[in-house]
């Protein structure tokens, strides 16, 4: 195994101002590629309990990767303890500073101040890496066959350096020195139980090999894990391999996408392929659906817009809802559902509309329709197709989980999947 | 120092699958009332890792706090972990039992499956805390003076055991011991620059005392932390209440709120007792300031509703806005913004329209208009105020700042804030 320990230094982390994100990122992206990770320490910006952890950490992994502490501001002691760490000294950089002066002509500015001149001094013993996404260069020492990464805070950044120099770093090692590795692989589902998806798969046991798998259902759909362990990486990543062929065989209309990749991304990329547009009425999410879609850069190229009806007298009077249906059904109904989705698409003038009505909660509900029921419907040309769904108590999950739903249904339609 | 370190037990957690949430609510709420946090770490579902841990940290703090590894399952070793650390034993609560049995009753389920009988079996040293929200109960150890919570990692029942035992215990243990404490207090403003600010609050050196005063802008506005320490818990939450007194007296229209709260939950409460609403018209932010709005409970009494108006067309056909106008000024423009809102506020019948129109990126710039330029209106009965900004390149950011800009907007024309 290489072993991998992640540090991130900064009192606005360790005092919970700022949710430590950049841990997670890093954690996936390095078991991704067969490293283990054995811990997670958030410390202060405290040089006393920077270099403790250093310590400790060094002894029992083989790649430590920092973030945080890398600025030009005295509450920045990430340098001056990895300079203290290794018994170095700082030596002023020609090479960053021609970094750091062409990041800023870059954007315009033509003069360095003196402040971000000092990011140019660094430890004489490591490797500055160039970061082109921001000023503060990351640092790569190696001693005793380890290796320490030193990188900025700020999650652009990091992400970068990562892409750029450790995750390249890492995976070559693992690969020369022949580690023992442990290779994650997650596939992503959507539009399918946990239990259908163990039925159609039945009889993987077979040709799993050593092989582990894992069903982690969430919000979203089913993620699958598929995991091993082994002396040999090109070994681990092929018997890997088999298994997610095999899968793609069986279910392979029902992955959606492998990694971090989004539902909307993907079902953005289906609606660009066929030159096919989409509109959105929402409820209960206020938003969020339409919101989901414009995350994606190009998302105009599909996206046309949408209604967001809170109130019932919106859902008739500019989204064309019957009155009658209302009263008869409620708001939260096929009936409902169905005319928001087929109204909108009209209104529009898009290829899909897509609607959601439900009680998010924590107030609404009724012995009939409680906190959590949430109609969805899809409208085409030639049909409507609407469903129930029955989340929990959470508001904020029903949001989140109808959203999901809702781009589930527009995914199946697209991918000829039976809904 | 009352020094608290926070233990997160989960392999989710450590391979990056879930973000770690849990530790900076934690660490948040216990710096308000004056703990120092000198730690998180992350370690995974591992015996002898998990060990390791507590041994270092029981060493160097007060009160650790662990989360995660409390559930059913055999993955699940904080209990047995703790069992062996603290040389204790199983044991079987009856008391426990009847919480679980109550929590099952309450949701109408009247059987108790054997798996999760078995979290009634505690260690014998421990005080179990009752989880009205979940069926693993929280733990408490009290040795050598020290204090060792365990909680579910469920978020909602972490939450629930934290405020209903451990900010009270260790309030009280800081009280009762007189440690000295380090109490940060958090207060929010918008629609205030970082530099004004520092203007209106000039001379206030002269009464810190000792209280420090930190400005920390953000996207959402200039966050001010106040921080002192001393030897006594009420001495020094009186300096930091009279450095706040001050403050708000000097730019309390500007201060939103203190701690975690939104913008978004006060314009709500701010609209709600004027009985007035609110409708959205959003392009570049594709539904987020209504997914924002709606994030609050209850937002149906001031929220009706928007227009997401991703495509020109969407603007002139559903929002009226005049073909001229965007043709001359282009959709991101003043007089585009300032239609939207006004024909949204009209279309809606709602007490304010507000529209945003920008170009988010990565593409669409143009000199004139770069990536990162919004336009943000707002319209009332008598007037239509329209705001540009100049955000950066990066989409994301992008539309978090211009939803917080919107509701600053509105927030600012509440309390009759200059604009």
């Amino acid at each position: 195994m290489l072993k991998v320990a992640i540090i991130t230094i900064g009192d606005e982390i360790l005092i919970g101002q700022i949710v430590n994100t950049n841990s997670s990122w890093i954690a996936q992206k390095c078991v991704e590629i067969g490293a283990t990770i054995i811990e997670h320490c958030v410390v202060g910006d405290n040089e006393k309990h920077i270099l403790e952890v250093l310590k400790r950490t060094f002894d029992v992994s083989d790649v430590i990767l920092i973030t945080g502490g890398l600025g030009p501001t005295r509450d920045d002691l990430t340098k001056p303890v990895l300079t203290k760490f290794f018994g170095d000294e700082l030596i002023f950089s020609d090479e960053v500073l021609q970094w750091i002066k062409e990041y800023y002509f870059k954007r315009g500015i033509n003069e360095v101040t003196e402040r971000n001149k000092n990011l140019a001094f660094i430890p004489k013993s490591c490797t500055p890496l160039k970061n082109s996404v921001g000023t503060a260069p990351g640092l790569l020492f190696e001693k005793e066959d380890k290796a320490i990464f030193a990188m900025p805070g700020v999650p652009k950044e990091m992400q970068h350096l990562m892409k750029e120099y450790v995750i390249p770093y890492i995976k070559n090692k693992i690969e020369r020195q022949k580690f023992p590795t442990h290779i994650f692989r997650v596939l992503q589902t959507c539009g399918i139980a946990e239990s259908v998806l163990a039925d159609k798969l039945a009889g993987i046991e077979e040709i799993l090999n050593g092989v582990n798998l894992a069903f982690l259902p969430s919000y979203k759909g089913v993620r699958l894990r598929i995991d091993a362990s082994g002396e040999d990486v090109f070994q681990v990543e092929s018997s890997i391999q088999k298994v997610v062929d095999y899968i793609r065989s069986k279910i392979g209309n029902y992955i959606f996408g492998e990694g971090e990749i989004s539902l909307a991304q993907v079902v953005g990329d289906l609606l660009s392929e066929r030159n096919e547009t989409v509109a959105v009425a929402e409820s209960c999410t206020g938003g969020l659906l339409g919101g989901e879609f414009t995350n994606i850069p190009g998302s105009s190229r599909y996206f046309l817009g949408g209604v967001i009806a809170y109130s019932n007298e919106i859902k008739e009077r500019i989204l064309g809802v019957e009155k009658e249906v209302i009263q008869k059904f409620g708001a939260v109904s096929q009936e409902t559902a169905k005319q928001m989705a087929e109204n909108v698409r009209k209104l529009f003038n898009s290829t899909y509309g897509i609607s959601i009505t439900g009680i998010a909660g924590p107030e609404g509900g009724t012995k009939e329709k409680p906190v959590g029921t949430v109609w969805i419907s899809l409208s085409t040309a030639d049909k409507v197709i609407a469903k129930k769904f029955q989340f929990g108590d959470d508001r904020h999950i029903n949001r989140e989980r109808s959203v999901g739903a809702a781009l589930t249904l527009l995914y199946s339609y697209l991918k000829n999947i039976e809904i």
